[in-house]
Order: C-alpha cells, then structure tokens, then sequence
C-alpha cells in the first residue's frame, strides 16, 4: 500500500484547501449568531463527500442542527463501517489570546493553525480522504457510510432522537471515529475508554438587587461568597467529591489492570513543565494518569458575578453564578448524577440565599474491549504505519454519544483518533500537526483492510 | 427662616434643571474613556458655582481628574466652611437592569432617576443651592469654601497630595459633606462614624493555559476551584474574619455604647422584606447594625474565569479572578491591612497555582465627636427642619478621604446626608426623593447660622 503516501504527496496542497473550506465556515454550535453557519457548513460537507466518491449524500434535519449523511454502498455482503464525526467547534473566546484568526487558518512551522483544525474537521476530514483513495484506487473492501453531526461539543442533544429514527440507515458493524488523540507523534495509542460528562449552571441569589458594599457589608450575604464556599465544599481535603452517593456506581479497577495501565509512558516532570506548574493536584490514591482515565473528577469550568470589568467597584451584588461540570467514568449514570448534584447542591444553599442549579448536558462513559475484531485491526493499521504496536488508553474526555451509539444502534466504536495532547482544542491556538494529518490519511485504508478480512 | 422655603418654591424647576446639566456628563472616575468628561463635568461646576455666588471658581489640576475649587470670603474674622463633594460617578453596569437611561435624568412619581442624583452630584448641589439662597438673601454668616473632585468613587488617589499642596487655601474650621444617608424619611440621623475601606484585586494562575477539562480534569489544579477554596477560607464557621491579625486593632465598643447604638429605630423584618431575603448573615455576636456600622467585613465584590459566555463549553481554565474588599473600622490601619492581606492571601497559595495580588485603594475609617460644635450646628438644624433631633448613627459605608482630611488639614468633617437607603446608589436605578433634595437645601443654611453664632 505505499500507492497511499504517493497518494498523499501528490494531492496534499488540495487536501488541505478542501479543508480550509470546512474550518473557515464559524460552525460555533453553543452560539445562536452561528445559525446559519451550522447549515452552510453542513452543506459544504455534503458537497466533500460526493467529491470524495459516495454515491449519495444528504443534510438531513434534525430536531437541532443538521446531520450529513453519506455512503456507498459496494456489497451487502461485506462489512460496512460507519464513519462518525462533527463538524461543530467550540467558543474561540478569549479571542486577545490568539495568535492568528481563529477561522483564517494557517499552515506554519508544519502546523495547522485554526479552531477545528483537530477537533474535529480535521481528524474527520482525513476519514473522508481515506475513503476517497480507496475508491479511486479501487481497493475500498467494505461499504461505506458517513454520519457528521453538528451538536457535538453542546453534548449532541438532536443526535440522540436522529439515530433511534434511522436505525436501519445507520445499519453498520463498526463505529469508526477520529476524534480523540495519541500519547504523543512517535507514541500511538488507541482510546479504549471515554470518559461520561455532566454539566450544570448555578446560580446564587442574595439580596434582590445590587447593594453598596459599605452600607449593607457585613449584614446581607454576598452570594459570591456564599457560591465559593459552596463550591470549596465539594471537595474534601482528600480531592474527593463530597456529593452523596456520586462514586457508589464507579467499577473499582483491578490492582492487575492498574498495573498495566502504568506501562504507558509518562513523564510526569515533562507534562508539569509543559503546563507551567509546579505541583499536581488530584484526588488522593491515585496517579495523574489514572486520576484522567479512570476516575470521575469536578470542575469549575467558568464563574461569574458582581463587578468584573476595570477598576475598584465596591458593590455587594445580588447574584453569582457558574458552569460546573463533572467527568464520569464507565458505570456512573450521567443521569442520575446529574439529579444527585442539583438535589445536593439546592439542598445545601443556607436560607440567606437562594440557589437555582439548571443541568446543561451529560453523556455515558464508554469502554471499547480490546478483544474486538475491529480493535485488532485498528492496532495492526497503526502498527503497519507506526512500527511499533499502539498502547490502547482510557481518555479522560468525554464524547457521550459513543455510549448513546451502542445503546441505540447497539454498535461499538473504534476510537483512533491522531490529535496530541499539544493541539489546544477547546482553547486558543487550536492547532493540528500536518504530519499527524497525513498519517492519519495513510493508516485509515489499513484499518478497512484487516476489518475486511 | 421661612424665606428659604419660598425660594426653594420659586426655584425648584430651574434647580432640577441647573442640577441635571451635571448629571447629563457620564463622570465615570473608574473607565478611562471618560477621562474627557471629568474635565467637562468640573467645568460645568465652576460655571454652577460662579452663578451660585461665589467670588471664584477654578477647575485646578492634580495628578488625575481635576479639583473644582471656588470661594466667597466675606469676613476674615467669621467662621469658615469647607464644603467637600464629589462630581464623579460609579460605573453603570449592568445596564439592562436600568429602567430609564442612567445619563438622563428622568423625574418620576416624586424621585429623580439617574447616575449620581443622590452620590453625590444630587446632594453635593444641594450645598450650592442652599449656598446660593443665603448670597441673595444676605444671609450668608461664613465664609464658605467649595472643594468638588473627581476621583471618589475610586479612592481619591489624588486628592491626598492636592490637600497637601493648597493647605491655606483649604484652610477651614469644619468641612461639611453632604454624601450619606438618613435612617429614615421622617427620621433624620447624622453620620458619626465611617468605615475605612481596603480593595484588592487577586489573580489565581493555574496551567499556562485553557486546557480541555477532559484530558486534564481531576489531575491538574482548576484555579477556579482553587480561588474559591481560598475565599471562603477567608471566614471562619462564626462570620469572623481569618486574615492573622484583621482584629488586633479593632476598638472594643462598650455595653453603654451598644445600647445607645440600639435604641436607633430598626426593623429587622422590614429590612429582610425590602432586600427579598429570608435570612440576614453575619459575624456572630453582633447585631445588623452593628455588623454594618462597629464590625469590619470583607466581601468578594466580582469574580470571573473560564467560560462566562452562553453554553455548556468544557473548559479547565488557566486563570481566576477576584475582586475583593473589606470594610474597616476606626482604629484599623488601612495600609497594614492591605500589606496583611496581600502577604497572607499569597502566602496561602497552595504549590500547585500562582496567586498575585494587587492593591487597589484604601482608607482609613473616620469618627466624630458628639461634643463638636459643629455637630451640634447640624443637630439643630436638623431638628429645626424635620421637628426632631437626629440620631448619631455609624455608616458602614467609606468616604476614606475625610479621615484624610483630618490627617492633613487637621480639620474635622460633618457628614450632613439626606439621601435614604432605598436611594440604590452604586446599583442600577440609582434615585433621589426631591422631598430629600429640597429639604437638605432648606437645612443646610440653618446649619450655617447656629455654627456661626
């Protein structure tokens, strides 16, 4: 197959226009003013995929943004793999933080520089390109089918409802998805688990409106106060998360598969370095590794409340609100977690204010078993483009609709995502390496020849 | 006296007219873009000032926003009022709050609805007006000296160094403030004591910067988390303060003081109903009044970090801010205060974030003594206008300039205010009731005649 990365050299400079086409389309789904861009992005998917060779291809609506579908559909006798991917991104805010336009993107130092460019147009679009060579060489061994969403990154709400709707279309024996990321560019690796997701809002009430700080400080609560002490509480002094019942569901892993697990290479000192911090902080008992993979965690993911724009304000104000979300792990039901936490945390608001908690979005963990005919075929594509065997890893992020994908449609998902860790997704600078996008390109075609097989 | 409620009669309109050409200019000390209208805003005062009967009036320069100055000596061997004021304004946000635009002065149902008609242009032209009755009617039985800056509402940063430049020409035997506020419409009261103010803004820096909250959550520390646990360590379980040493200089007030203090009518329940609160929160032992008017208190007044936006974005922020402020009592040092804090707030850092800390501005509190014969001047005047004598009470709130002025001028202060609680200053739909603007004109000349006699 060396006909792949001739392949690749000579079509490169257009894959990477046709790309650009994608990432210059604002596809924020979290933000109303994007509308339109969900659709017009939607549609110039729909328009990539034809030309990457399906034989059909569609927007379809749903109760959200549109999904696109395509395939082509080569035998019913052979396996069909069912490509997902989304081609919504996150907020850019802060914006001051970027160091170039975060939709004009720019190919520098042998990077690609834009949001989306990881996550996920350009780990999806190497799917599409992928298939495009084996079609055109003639060497595609299963049947095809392509499902780009628009909802990921709001925790694909629509999606839910779209595939209970079209079970039969979405009829495949495989889930392949490229967006999730590698321990490091000489170091593949396979997700073999996600994390689970819940999000809520709260929202904290003192006083009716805002006071002078002087004339009631010192008598009325503050509820910015009151919302940090709320949220210092969740937590005991062990990094445990104080919320009732939230750990009864979580699988206690064996001593045997920690020890596996701790054969992946980590150089703690490096990862400190290169987040520009002295000291890691986790729960008590476990390393940083698994503290990510293979245990639920609490953050703070925004706070806002009383005067935060310039100068000394002294206001005593009536409201404090935050984003608090939580990572969960295999066997923890987002959905009764996320009725734990807003019972627990309206319940302990002292009666000097009230508190309001409005849950966002959530989603399952997922675990991919490694015994799997299509894991096997992952490990032996990357082992063919690596040269050496990709250590299968438990993600500390979240993509809930891979648990929704086997609930439903009661179909596993391969994970073989070609991100690294320094892509910056969900942050300023986004970035994807060309090189990981190539070689992304160049494995996908091996994965559908040993899952053919 | 009688005359001066006739006057007022045949002049209200023109006064609110006069009053509103003030009110009109956003002096917004606190945002830089309005450094053009401080000087307009003085300006607009020299010519007030001018046609209020003074000899002279001049906008004179300071290091930040100018100082209106002006002047009628009539009698070398008479008594001097130094009347202080200010013509700069809060900040205005949130603005959607505001049920009439906050620069145009809008009379309604008996109240003047804007920015700065009560703090402090409303009451500060007061002094103008009661100032221009007693020059028409030859009643005038002082000299009176106008002093109007621009920087209160920020801490009056350059007001201390303009007092020490121009000692003679402020040299005075009381200033006399209108800035503060009565107990009730029918219950007059003087301000006898004031807190002292400290302000600080604190940075928490974690990574170096957004990380995904999926791959990183739960194994590198969330400074928003951090800077919470970090607040609310700042009170202990009793209300009290945990900063080491905040109290050491607090006064102990005596059982008889604190039974006087109580005999000041208050309602608890109305208060509790007027603020939409079930439950009042304080520093145990001490009552509302008292933790507002003895006690000192610190309080968050804004926070931000992360993701403040619309949506449910995943996000483990670098940063988390806070803008925190305490209220001081007589006797506390407002700059040992602010280097106690900061040391301490730094020194609790734990490894694993960055805290910096930023002074903002400060002062120190201010007391009055009963026995002052100006105070005595402004208790009959009072008792001459509303049929009662006023009740010495203790603000919570900061005018941390007039224990300046008593430092550097070694003048004493009157703080002679009308304006009421419910007036919303520092909050959106700040109000002043005329019955309040007309009635503190009609009290300060008689103020003028008993400190004369």
């Amino acid at each position: 197959m060396d006909k792949i990365k001739q392949y690749i050299e000579q079509n490169k400079d257009r894959f990477l226009e046709e790309l650009f086409t994608l990432i210059r389309i604002p596809s924020i789904s979290s933000e109303q003013e994007h509308k339109g861009d969900m659709v017009r992005c939607a549609e110039r998917w729909r328009e990539l995929l034809l030309e990457a060779g399906a034989d059909r291809a569609e927007v379809m609506s749903t109760e959200g943004n549109p999904v696109v579908y395509g395939e082509k559909i080569i035998d019913a006798t052979k396996p069909t793999v069912l490509v997902y991917g989304h081609y919504d991104v996150m907020p850019v805010a802060p914006l001051e933080l970027w160091r170039t336009s975060p939709f004009e993107p720019v190919v520098k130092d042998g990077y690609i520089w834009a949001r989306g460019a990881d996550d996920d147009k350009g780990q999806s679009f190497m799917q599409a390109k992928a298939f495009e060579y084996m079609v055109r060489s003639g060497e595609l061994p299963c049947n095809v089918k392509f499902m780009l969403e628009g909802e990921e990154e709001i925790g694909s709400p629509s999606l839910y409802g779209f595939c209970e709707q079209n079970k039969e279309l979405l009829k495949a024996d495989i889930i392949l998805v490229s967006d999730t990321s590698m321990l490091a560019a000489d170091t593949p690796s396979i997700t073999s688990g996600l994390r689970g997701l819940c999000y809520w809002e709260v929202e904290v009430t003192g006083a009716n409106h805002d006071l002078h700080s002087g004339i009631y400080g010192g008598a009325v609560a503050n509820p910015i106060n009151v919302l940090c002490k709320m949220i210092a509480d969740l937590h005991d002094e062990h990094g445990h998360i104080t919320i009732p019942h939230f750990y009864d569901d979580v699988l206690v892993i064996s001593d045997e598969e920690r020890a596996l697990m701790a054969q992946a290479p980590f150089d703690e000192d490096a990862y400190k370095r290169e987040l520009g911090v002295r000291a890691l902080k986790g729960e008590e008992g476990y390393t940083t590794k698994e503290r990510t993979g293979i245990r639920p965690c609490l953050d703070v993911c925004g706070i806002w409340g009383g005067h935060t724009g310039e100068g000394s304000k002294t206001v005593l104000p009536s409201k404090a609100y935050a984003k608090i979300s939580t990572r969960l792990v295999a066997n923890q039901d987002f959905e009764k977690i996320s009725r734990q936490f807003q019972e627990y945390f309206e319940a302990a608001a002292p009666d000097y204010v009230t508190v309001k908690v409005t849950p966002c979005h959530g989603g399952a963990a997922y675990v991919s078993p490694l015994e799997l005919k299509a894991y096997r075929a992952a490990e032996k594509a990357m082992t063919d483009t690596y040269g050496c065997r990709p250590i299968p890893t438990r993600s500390g992020g979240s993509i809930p609709i891979v648990a929704g994908f086997e609930k439903i449609l009661g179909t596993k998902s391969i994970l073989m995502g070609f991100g690294l860790a320094s892509d910056d997704i969900h942050a300023p600078n986004e970035n994807y390496p060309l090189q990981q996008f190539f070689r992304g390109i160049e494995t996908i075609p091996y994965f559908y020849k040993y899952f053919a097989e």
